[in-house]
C-alpha cells in the first residue's frame, strides 16, 4: 500500500461524496415531491458507503503505507499534509460511533417535521421532546469526538477547525460593545425610504442584472449554474461544477440579487481552488461527509460576505452599477437616486428573522444562537427554558419583544437538522471578510479597480491568497499568511461604525 | 445471513444505481459544460462500487443464507423468484472480467468522441480501428457471458431475456416479406401534404399541449418531470421520481409531441411498478447495472411504441385532440383539417435516419443493424466491410442509395457505447405493442374509452396486466399472461397493413 494508493481511495470518497452532493442537490431545485422518500434512502446508502470507505481497514492499510513512503519526506511535503489531515478527519468521524449516526437519521427527519409543524402552529411543546433528544445526542457526539475545554468545542471545531468557545466568547464580547450602541444609533436616526424596494421587478430582469454582475465579479458559468430554491444555497461537484440558487421575489428586488452575489461569493471560492486539489483530502470535509474546498465554514462565508456586503452593499458598487438598474427598472426606479437605492439597501431594522437581517444586527441573532448551543451542551441550559431564554435575549440585544415562538426560539431549521455549533461560522466570516478586504484594497490595482467597477484584481487576489489553497490549510494558517495575524474584529467592527456614520 | 439481509443488499444496490441514474441525468440535462471530466469519475467510482456490492463475497453469503432459509418455501414464492433472479443476473455481471469493464470505460470515451469526429467529417476510416476493438470486446463479452447457439445470443440475451438470433431471423423475414411491400405501396400512393408541420409552433404552447396529453394517458408529473435533451430519453430513481426529456423544435411540432408521448410511455411503465418492488432485485437491472423497472428493453419500447404509435398516431386521437391543438395554433393550422393532419405525422418517407424514420421503415433499419451486429460477432464480416454492407442493405430494404458514411454506417451512436445487441428491442416493442394493444381493445370499456379520449381504462389495465409486475416476470412471461402467446408479429403487421390501407 503506497501513497498513491491513499490518493486514489481518497478520490473515490470524493465521488461518492459529489454523488450525495448531486442527490441533495436536486432533491432541492429539481426533484417532484414523489421522489422525496426513495431519495431519503439514497443520500443515507452513498454516505453510509462513503463512511465505510473512509474508516475502513483498507483506508488505514493505505494511510500505513503512505506514512512509511513519506517517512524521510520533508515536513512541508504537500502529501504529508495532505495524509495528516486525512487522519485527523477520520479519526474524528471514526469516533463518533455508528449507533449514533444510525439514530441521528431518522432523528433528523422527525425532529425537521416537529420542527414544521411546531413553527406553523407556534407549538414549542411539540417539537420539545424531539429537540431534547437532539441536543442530548448532540452532547453525546461532542464527548466522542472529545478534545476542547467546554463541551461546545468539538462541535464548533466540526465546522471551524482551531475554534473554541472561549476565544469565541472574546470576540463576541467585543461585538457587543461595539455594535449595540451603533445599532441604537442607527435605529434612532432618520429612516430611509424603503417603498420603491417592494414595487413589482419582473424576476427576469432581476435575474440578468445580478448574474451579469456575478459574472463580473468572478462566477464562471461554464462551470456553474443558477437555479431558484426558497432557501439560497451553493454547492459543488468538484470546483468544475459549482452550482448557485436564490430566491427571487417580484415585489422584493434586493432579497433576490444579495443572495445570488452571496452565493457567487462561495461558488468562486469553490471554482477557485487548486485543480490538483479535486478528488483529494483537500476538496472533501471527512468530518462532515461533504465535497467542499474551502477551508472551513467560517472562511467560506468570509467569501459570500465580501462579495454580498464588502463589495456590493457600499456606496461606491451602486454609484457604478445603479445607472445599468434604472435601464432595466425605468418605471419602478423614475423617483429613486443611487444614494436613496444605496440606503435603502442598508437600512438597520432590528427583527426577529436571522435570515432577513441587517449587517448590524445579524451577529446579535448569531451570538444569541451560539450562546444558547453553548448553554445547552454545558447541561447549563434545559430544552424547556429555551423560549424565554430567546426572549430576554432578544430584548437585551436587539430591544425587541419576542411575540411568539415562531417569531422567537422556532425560526431556524438548524437544530431540527442536527447542527449545532455552525452558526458561530457566520459570524467568523463576517468578521474575516472585512480583514481580508482590508489587506487586499492596500493593492493599488484592486482599489483602482473597485473604483472602476472592475472586480477582476480583487477576484485575482482572492483567487492566489483564499481560494487557490482551499483546506490545504486551515483557515487560522489563511489569515496569518494573508494579513499577518489571527482573526480579529477591528477591521469589521471599523466598517460597520464608518457604515453607520456615512449612514446617519 | 438470511433473506432478510439479501434484500436489504439488494436495497443498497439500487440505491447506489440509482444515483448513477441521477449522475447521468443530471449531465444531460442540467451539468454545465465544465462539469464533464469529474463526472466521469464519479459515475465510474459509483458503478464499480455498485458492481463490487453486487459481486462480493458478502453478497454470496447473504444469497447462500436467503437460499437456505427459503428452501422450504413453495418454488413461486416471490422470494424465491427474486433470489433467482438476483443468482442470475449476479453470475452474468460477474461473468464479465474486470479487465474488459475497465478497458471498455475508457474505449467508450474515446470511440464516442471519435465517432463523433468520424461522423462530422464523413471519415469512417478515422473511427474505424477503435470500432474494431469494440467489437472485438464485445466478442469477448458474449464468449464470457456464454450459452446461447449464435455469439450474437448473449449480447441480444443482456438486453432482451430468452431472445436469440435464431428467433430474431424468424421475426424479421417475416416482417420483410410483409414491410417491404407495404413500404411500395405507401411510395407510390400520392404523397400527403406536409407543408404546415413545418410552420413556426412557439414551443411552450407544443409542450402545453404535449403534457396535457401526457398527463391524461396517465403520466404523473408528481412523480415526474419534463426536461428539454438533444436526445429524448426517460430515466427513473424508484417508481416515485420518473423523468422524461423532449426536443421540441420551433419548425417541427411533431417531432417533439410524438417524442414526448413515446417518453411518457416509458415514463407511466416506471411509475406503475408494484410499490413493493422498490428498492429490489425486481427494479434493478443488474447486469447492465441500470435502475428499471421494467421487464425487459424490448418490453418498455413497447410501452413507449403503443401511445406514440398505437394511440397517438391513430384516426381516432386526431378526431379527438385535433380541435384541441388548432385552437392553440389557429393561425398555423387554419389551413388543415383533422384528416390532413393525421395523414401528415403518418407520412411513409424512406430516409436514411432511423430516429426520423416513419413507422414503416423504422423496422428495415432495425433489420439491417441487427444482421450487421450478429455477423460482425460470428466473424463473417469486418469492420472494413461495414460501409459496403450499410449500403447494400439501404437499397434492399428501402430503396435507397447511401451518399455518405455519415448518412449510412455512421448514422447511430449505438456502438460507439458498447450497446452491440440492443438494437432488436426496438422492434420486439414495435410487436409487442401491437399484440398488446389488440388484447386490451377486447375490453369494452377500454375501447369506449379510447372512442372518447378517456384513456384511463387503458392506462389501467396495462398497470394491472403489464406494469406492476415489473421486473418480476420476464417479457414472454408477461406476454404469455396476457396474450396467451409468445411474440408474434401478426398483429403489428395487421396494424401496419390497415394503416397503409387506410393511408392509400
Amino acid at each position: 500500500m503506497s501513497y498513491a494508493d491513499f490518493e486514489a481511495r481518497m478520490a473515490r470518497i470524493n465521488d461518492v461524496i459529489c454523488a450525495v452532493n448531486l442527490l441533495g442537490w436536486d432533491a432541492r431545485t429539481m426533484m417532484p415531491p414523489g421522489g422525496i422518500d426513495a431519495r431519503g434512502h439514497q443520500v443515507a446508502t452513498l454516505t453510509d458507503l462513503a463512511r465505510d470507505l473512509a474508516t475502513g481497514e483498507d483506508m488505514r492499510r493505505a494511510m500505513d503505507g503512505a506514512r512509511d513512503e513519506l517517512a524521510s519526506a520533508p515536513g512541508d511535503d504537500i502529501r504529508r499534509r495532505a495524509l495528516a489531515r486525512a487522519e485527523a478527519e477520520i479519526g474524528t468521524l471514526s469516533r463518533i460511533p455508528s449507533r449514533i449516526v444510525s439514530e441521528m437519521a431518522g432523528l433528523k427527519t422527525r425532529a425537521h417535521a416537529a420542527w414544521a409543524e411546531a413553527r406553523a402552529k407556534n407549538d414549542f411543546a411539540g417539537y420539545a421532546p424531539l429537540l431534547d433528544r437532539m441536543m442530548a445526542m448532540q452532547r453525546e457526539i461532542s464527548a466522542a469526538i472529545g478534545g476542547g475545554v467546554h463541551p461546545y468545542d468539538p462541535l464548533i471545531g466540526m465546522y471551524e477547525p482551531g475554534m473554541n468557545y472561549q476565544r469565541l466568547q472574546t470576540i463576541y464580547a467585543r461585538l457587543k460593545s461595539a455594535l449595540v450602541p451603533l445599532i441604537e444609533r442607527a435605529a434612532a436616526a432618520p429612516q430611509p425610504r424603503m417603498d420603491f424596494l417592494e414595487r413589482p421587478f419582473p424576476i427576469a430582469e432581476q435575474k440578468a442584472f445580478g448574474l451579469k454582475i456575478a459574472a463580473r465579479m468572478g462566477y464562471d458559468l461554464n462551470r456553474g449554474r443558477l437555479d431558484d430554491t426558497v432557501h439560497p444555497f451553493e454547492i459543488s461537484f468538484t470546483r468544475d461544477d459549482v452550482r448557485i440558487t436564490s430566491r427571487f421575489r417580484e415585489t422584493w428586488a434586493p432579497g433576490g440579487i444579495f443572495a445570488l452575489w452571496h452565493e457567487a461569493g462561495h461558488g468562486m471560492y469553490e471554482q477557485g481552488v487548486a485543480p490538483e486539489f479535486s478528488r483529494t483530502i483537500f476538496a472533501t470535509d471527512i468530518v462532515n461527509l461533504y465535497a467542499v474546498g474551502g477551508a472551513s465554514f467560517g472562511m467560506h462565508e468570509s467569501q459570500s460576505r465580501l462579495w454580498e456586503n464588502r463589495v456590493g452593499r457600499s456606496r461606491r458598487f451602486w454609484a457604478l452599477h445603479f445607472g445599468d438598474l434604472r435601464d432595466r427598472f425605468p418605471a419602478q426606479l423614475a423617483d429613486v437616486t443611487e444614494e436613496a437605492f444605496w440606503r435603502a439597501v442598508n437600512a438597520v431594522r432590528p427583527g426577529f428573522i436571522r435570515v432577513e437581517a441587517d449587517e448590524l444586527t445579524y451577529d446579535m441573532h448569531i451570538i444569541l444562537r451560539s450562546e444558547i448551543e453553548a448553554a445547552l451542551m454545558a447541561g447549563d441550559l434545559g430544552v424547556a427554558d429555551l423560549p424565554a431564554v430567546w426572549a430576554e435575549k432578544m430584548r437585551d440585544y436587539l430591544g425587541l419583544a419576542v411575540p411568539s415562538d415562531t417569531l422567537g426560539v422556532l425560526q431556524d431549521v438548524h437544530w431540527s437538522h442536527g447542527y449545532v455549533g455552525s452558526f458561530p461560522t457566520y459570524t467568523i466570516g463576517n468578521i474575516m471578510s472585512s480583514q481580508l478586504f482590508a489587506k487586499a484594497q492596500e493593492s493599488g490595482a484592486i482599489a483602482t479597480g473597485l473604483e472602476a467597477g472592475d472586480y477582476a484584481p480583487l477576484h485575482g487576489w482572492l483567487a492566489e491568497n483564499v481560494y487557490r489553497h482551499g483546506r490545504s490549510s486551515t483557515p487560522e494558517e489563511t489569515l496569518h499568511r494573508v494579513t499577518g495575524g489571527g482573526l480579529d474584529p477591528a477591521p469589521y467592527i471599523a466598517d460597520l461604525t464608518a457604515k453607520v456614520e456615512a449612514l446617519t
